[in-house]
């Protein structure tokens, strides 16, 4: 960003400051490094994928009015959704920028996981408040809005160190499975895990009428006098947040769909992992190995 | 847009339905026919270099809280800031998408207007509230903010026809000039505009903080006495709008600083006209030149 006026400058050294987990980039590196090896273009395109990370997070707090992130004070916080939307278009033109110098193949897996990303997060907001979601529209929307992007950090990496087309799709294939246990683990978080290890507060999905798997699952499975506790604890959260968040884990805990979600977020693990079965051995397999079982047992 | 998800294609309608006037796809194909003829590209060209403009009006309107455009409600106003955010980003990343498809040249074009877009808004948002922005960096801000997009649509126009690298430079130039016009006049129709003509409210700019050539013009000649009238005028805007807005352009007007405005704006218009110097006549170049006059002496 060294070449970037003084404002741009200012405002991007929020983004730095954040502690993210840079997963979809060591995603990039390590499909190239399972796939023949890491190149200088690897860098970039990496540097890419997670440019076009962070602006979907800055204008996801615009959009969720999120006051925390990574366990610090959001740009649209701290500065207005103003710097927030406009930092976040910036890195998104930059991002489009920097593309131009890809071949056509790479820049078409970014630019299109760029589209179905946002395609994804369009339907999420459609979507809002509806307590009938199925689990099967619930996964197409965090298949677009979250696994297109591992997918294609993964694919690009495969492609970027000279891959084949049947080991682009293996870790294509890969990406997508481990994004959807990506995306399952980050909601379970969001109604059972801790704000001071996740860096946000629970209870944002809640909040914003979100339907997330335990829900679904609950709504699915519980009787009526069940549902409408629950919906008693959900409405009582702007009166007693805390109170309603724990009794409402508490009892989707005991009707088992906590339980249901983490073994969903495990099944698609597994098949993240099945995905790269023609992979060769070694090193770059095994980080990527390591990397799903993570996504869903992580607390962070 | 035929192949988008029902939620997209329900919010793009509301893009469609605006009247916009469609200057700089205008541009696009007038540059071409200028310099050789229009081509299947420049239909292409000209959706994207709107697509672009799009995004920017959805982020402005979710920026400045603006309520109505182009004579209807704004998308934030009636489906809220989240589907203008999400939106603007969908079209940037189908921009993005659509442009993998054109020569790398006419690419990094496009991808460098609008990151220079980007950075002129983010670094208008810096100055927001500066009464001492000088006219110097007023003009560098709109020539990032507008001028790139349309510098970089013209110039598009004339690489897909085929034109030569004087030729580009040319148009390049004419669009320049022609957006620095068309930017001065839409900040004096701010002032003096009529709501009914220009399809949103007056005084947006004073309400948001933004400096523009007429108050820049005034601050800098004024006398003290005058400069305090007229600061008060601005103050007393959020009492009484209307009164506000017809005694600070009356003090304008007198002072000459609307005038002044004019004046620039029409010097800007005499440059684009000259930069067309080395092009062929014909229809394309008169077009481009009744383009520029009309860019500056509008009223809607």
């Amino acid at each position: 960003m060294s070449d970037c006026s003084k404002p741009v400058r200012d405002l991007a050294c929020y983004i730095g400051a954040g502690k993210g987990k840079m997963i979809r980039p060591g995603l990039v590196l390590l499909s190239g490094l399972s796939c023949g090896g890491i190149t200088k273009e690897h860098i970039r395109a990496g540097g890419i994928v997670e440019m076009i990370h962070n602006a979907t997070l800055l204008h996801d707090d615009v959009v969720d009015e999120g006051a925390t992130r990574r366990g610090a004070a959001t740009l649209n916080h701290l500065r207005g959704n103003e710097s927030a939307v406009l930092l976040g278009d910036f890195l998104l033109s930059r991002v489009f920028r920097l593309c131009v110098e890809l071949d056509t193949k790479a820049a078409e897996t970014i630019a299109s996981a760029a589209v179905r990303t946002c395609e994804g997060e369009l339907r999420q907001t459609a979507e809002r408040g509806n307590r009938r979601l199925s689990e099967s529209q619930y996964l197409e929307i965090i298949i677009e809005k979250t696994a297109a992007l591992f997918s294609g950090a993964c694919s690009l990496g495969a492609m970027l160190a000279g891959g084949n087309g049947r080991q682009v799709k293996m870790l294509a294939d890969y990406g997508r499975n481990t994004g959807i246990a990506f995306q399952i683990t980050d909601d379970l978080l969001d109604l059972t895990g801790d704000e001071a290890g996740t860096g946000k507060p629970v209870g944002n999905d809640l909040e914003r009428g979100k339907l997330t798997l335990p829900l679904i699952h609950f709504f699915n499975s519980a009787g009526k006098k069940e549902k409408a506790t629950a919906i008693k604890w959900i409405s009582s959260r702007r009166t007693n947040a805390k109170r309603a968040m724990v009794s409402l884990a508490k009892m989707l805990r005991e009707h088992g769909s906590i339980e249901y979600a983490q073994r969903r977020a495990e099944e698609f693990v597994k098949r993240a992992i099945v995905s790269l079965g023609g992979i060769k051995n070694g090193d770059g397999k095994d980080a990527l190995i390591e990397t799903a079982r993570f996504v869903a047992g992580r607390t962070v």
